[in-house]
């Protein structure tokens, strides 16, 4: 009973804060948002709290998408289908879940963030946390080694949700892949020219695409001294380089991932400590000649690619937007080479 | 290990299916489906048997699609949508699982068919059964008391599948409902307009659109004697009657839903006992006038506005598809009125 007086306090809190937010004339993400929470509290109460215990709500982090929303959505679609149509790409649909062991040992630290399906009799089930490793598993399944595909579909993910941030448990993904043995950069150009087109087309302002290659960040690890065994847990902080301060970063390499501080002089020429650093041709060009990067094979078949890849974009008239930057990585084990990220 | 020994041997077996069905070049579903078998009964083996253990399948009751597969899918849905927009719908979108006492007493015995969530703390949640609840849900949650609007998307239903006959766990649905306070039988009328329309232009051979009204098979089910707590058990028998012959469904009626059966002459005048009875507006005006049946409020209610339903089809056009059918009825508990079915 004193959990429910708790609770009932709470909702008298939220309500407050609903209130003072519609006073206000917050805006209705946030309205909506805080009223969520309010829902779930009472939602918390139970049914045995007055007759409308029955509470109407759509599951935490997700949300319904009214008419007009829709006919947002329909435009948008409509321009990535086009263009990767226009590239010449096919689509394929997979079921919404997956057998569990398909999805067990791909995504890391986060699989704790897959949704289960109850253990019914059966197979034991899992929700789709992405549309690459069902696309593989299709790959595998049916031995195609060659296709250009797209496939727009819904993903799961028991994240925090913060829906004012449009971070949603359930959420689309809009993937477009090339299988196939190609010359090198090739496909990767491809893949850039369509997003810059699709961004272009959308109309939703400046932007900027990121590049990077895991062999490259590999390699300026090994130089600087960062044993093989924490290759990943430090990319996975590399990454927060765009939204957490340098500081941070370090403490986390150091504190938290276990990493000896590199001693000054191992950090290639080119590579100040506490930036962030982009380029593009140019950059790949000046970190190739780095007397102790050049060292490291791994980084110089990444850098030598990325020059490649630049000159490509140059024909496809995108090196505009598309920017290389070295604080870009990603933390899937499934990402080897190249990744990239609009920004 | 006796159990291993045992499948085993199963697989021995089904392996030989297989082979056979392939050398007696049967059909690509039919070998696809004992294949699929073969893959469960390779499953069951588990992990420990050799080095390929991980079986690469897709989950029970569900498929991939091929870009050829897609391709045709995108044909139907644009002639579909097409027809929706031009009836003046709009669509929504709502998230794939909802609260599970959402859907909890919805389906009457069809709930055990529910995929549920695993309890990951947090919401109880299952997948959508329908698009239906949903979108009551969206109505009374949004206050939304007049909209015409459609919604495509997977449902999902944990039945026994049978893939050769296109029966599967994950299956879309194309939904198209108008809520409002309008004429009678004029939203009725539209929505079999649509139908018309949609299985027109698909190309997919001759057709017929089958309706009736629970109020008529309630109506009837008084007048012949049936108490009124198993009209519902004894509605999804009448079901049936384009399964299997008029004896079993006469012998679920009596042995199995425990139904007395009526004393002769109880039965309407224009209802022969032991067959399908279909027809138009003239069907409706003949039970009308029976004796019996015209003493029956419900059934007149029903009867009446079948008639007017036809007056509109006519003027639509489309009375040469569609059919009055006094054997078709539907199990789901929220059906009330009027109920369609495609045959």
């Amino acid at each position: 009973m004193a959990d429910k007086a708790q609770t009932r306090l709470e909702i008298k809190t939220q309500g407050e804060v609903v209130r003072k937010l519609k006073a206000e004339k917050a805006s209705k993400e946030q309205i909506d948002e805080e009223v969520a929470k309010l829902l779930e509290l009472k939602a918390q109460l139970g049914e045995d709290e007055g007759k409308q215990g029955f509470v109407l709500k759509t599951a935490k982090g997700t949300r319904d998408y009214n008419p007009k929303q829709m006919a947002i959505r329909e435009r948008v679609f409509n321009a990535i289908v086009g263009s990767f149509k226009r590239h010449g790409a096919e689509t394929i649909d997979t079921p919404v879940f997956e057998l569990k062991e398909t999805l067990m040992g791909k995504y890391g630290e986060d699989s704790k963030l897959i949704y289960d399906l109850k253990d019914q009799g059966g197979e034991l089930l899992s929700l789709r946390y992405d549309l690459t490793v069902p696309f593989a598993r299709y790959l595998a399944m049916n031995k195609i080694t060659n296709i250009k595909r797209y496939h727009i579909a819904k993903v799961y993910r028991r994240d925090n949700p913060a829906m004012t941030r449009g971070r949603y448990r359930e959420f689309y993904q809009c993937d477009f892949d090339i299988a196939g043995q190609y010359d090198p950069m090739i496909p990767d150009a491809e893949c850039l020219k369509i997003v810059h087109e699709i961004l272009s087309e959308l109309d939703l302002g400046d932007f900027r695409i990121k590049v990077n290659d895991r062999r490259i960040l590999d390699g300026m690890f090994a130089v600087c001294g960062v044993p093989d065994e924490k290759f990943r847990a430090i990319c996975s902080t590399v990454d927060k380089l765009d939204k957490v301060p340098w500081e941070d970063v370090k403490n986390e390499m150091v504190n938290e991932k276990g990493l000896v501080w590199p001693r000054s002089g191992s950090r290639p020429a080119g590579v100040p400590a506490e930036r962030k650093v982009k380029g593009g041709a140019d950059l790949a060009q000046k970190l190739l000649q780095d007397p102790k990067l050049s060292q490291n094979k791994q980084a110089c078949a990444g850098l030598a690619d990325m020059k490649l890849l630049f000159t490509y974009l140059e024909l496809f008239r995108v090196t505009d937007k598309v920017v290389f930057d070295l604080s870009l990585a990603r933390g899937l084990d499934y990402y080897t080479g190249r990744s990239t990220r609009r920004c």
